[in-house]
């Protein structure tokens, strides 16, 4: 068995390379316009030992989403243990916003996952992930006293997550992203001048100033 | 010159019907997959009549893009003559989304204008003249007073339109929008508890509770 190892981590690497190669494809092309030889090509790796690992375009497109979920994931699961729960919430969408910024593979599977149609299998099950994920945020922050018990935690996941998906979606469109952080603080205004209870809307509505202030580190 | 004028009617009958059939396939498909063979027979033209108005797949799916526009931008005109300038952007947020539930033209054009790297044209020109035309309501919104002079009619503006396109797009990826109604309901309790005076924010929420009760019409 040792003597499988090096093939193992070699193996490893191909399919990390494919993963990051196709991210950057995808991220460009969209799905239909990638051809699989120019995510050989970007990855570096000889068709062959890709289709060992990926059969088809769809699978590399569904492990693309995956793994870019397992990454946007890393920044929701600090704001679980922040004292403030929305400040840790806006601390998550400021590192969410950083890795849309500087890295391809996080932004083709946002994409990948909004274009529909072209995928055969259905990908939401990631966005109920993360609506249910925002949902135990806002329950926390509710507990917290800090956002107003007129609205559910359920239908704030459900408002806040579409909320910052347009808005990084028509940054995009109109700036390429360079507005991300201005208009990422605006979303952040109105929806704490909306949601947040009296006693704690300001120190959130400034730590969300705080947090989007400065410009974008990488335009990648 | 008169002899001409069937020939203009008959013209003028087969370039609605390919961007009605064209609606229709990139609404399904996005534009990378649809086909001109496709888009004709959808249309029920043959493929060189078709070819006589529109050389290439770019050029349908730009004049979708500007059909849509012309479709959407009629909700709201009507808002500009509103007495309430919130209400009348309420309404017009209710007209859309009627057009998204019942014409597939409005979709695809919505569609193709967010597909980055498709086509080779820029296409954020329209979400510029949105966002002007959103900006304009709010400078009436302000001067009547409904909403608060803590936020810029352009900021208002560049918040509303990507959080109303990101609640129809997620609605779309989670339940085909049949929740578009409630979704958008919330989206102004959201916006309206943040930005309205306090003078107008009950009304203005009675007027979107009321707007968005009840089920859509058509998921077409």
């Amino acid at each position: 068995m040792a003597a499988r190892r090096p093939q193992q981590t070699r193996g490893h690497h191909t399919r990390t390379a494919v993963l990051e190669g196709a991210g950057r494809v995808f991220d460009r092309s969209g799905f239909s316009q990638a051809s699989l030889s120019e995510i050989a090509r970007e990855a570096g790796v000889t068709a062959g030992s890709m289709y060992f690992f990926f059969p088809s375009k769809q699978d590399i497109a569904l492990a693309v989403i995956a793994e870019q979920n397992a990454r946007t994931a890393v920044a929701l699961q600090a704001a679980a243990t922040a004292s403030s729960p929305m400040r840790g919430l806006v601390d998550a969408s400021r590192a969410i916003a950083d890795q849309l910024l500087a890295d391809p593979l996080v932004r083709a599977g946002i994409r990948l996952s909004l274009e529909e149609g072209t995928l055969s299998v259905p990908t939401n099950g990631y966005y109920r992930d993360w609506i249910a994920g925002v949902a135990g945020q806002f329950r926390l922050a509710h507990a917290a006293g800090e956002v107003s018990p007129a609205f559910g935690d359920d239908e704030l996941a459900l408002t806040l997550v579409p909320y910052f998906t347009g808005v990084h979606l028509v940054s995009n469109v109109l700036t390429g992203r360079a507005d991300l952080y201005p208009v990422l603080e605006t979303m952040w205004r109105v929806f704490l001048s909306g949601v947040a209870t009296p006693e704690h809307a300001a120190g959130l509505l400034e730590h969300a100033r705080r947090g989007f202030a400065g410009r974008p580190v990488a335009i990648g």
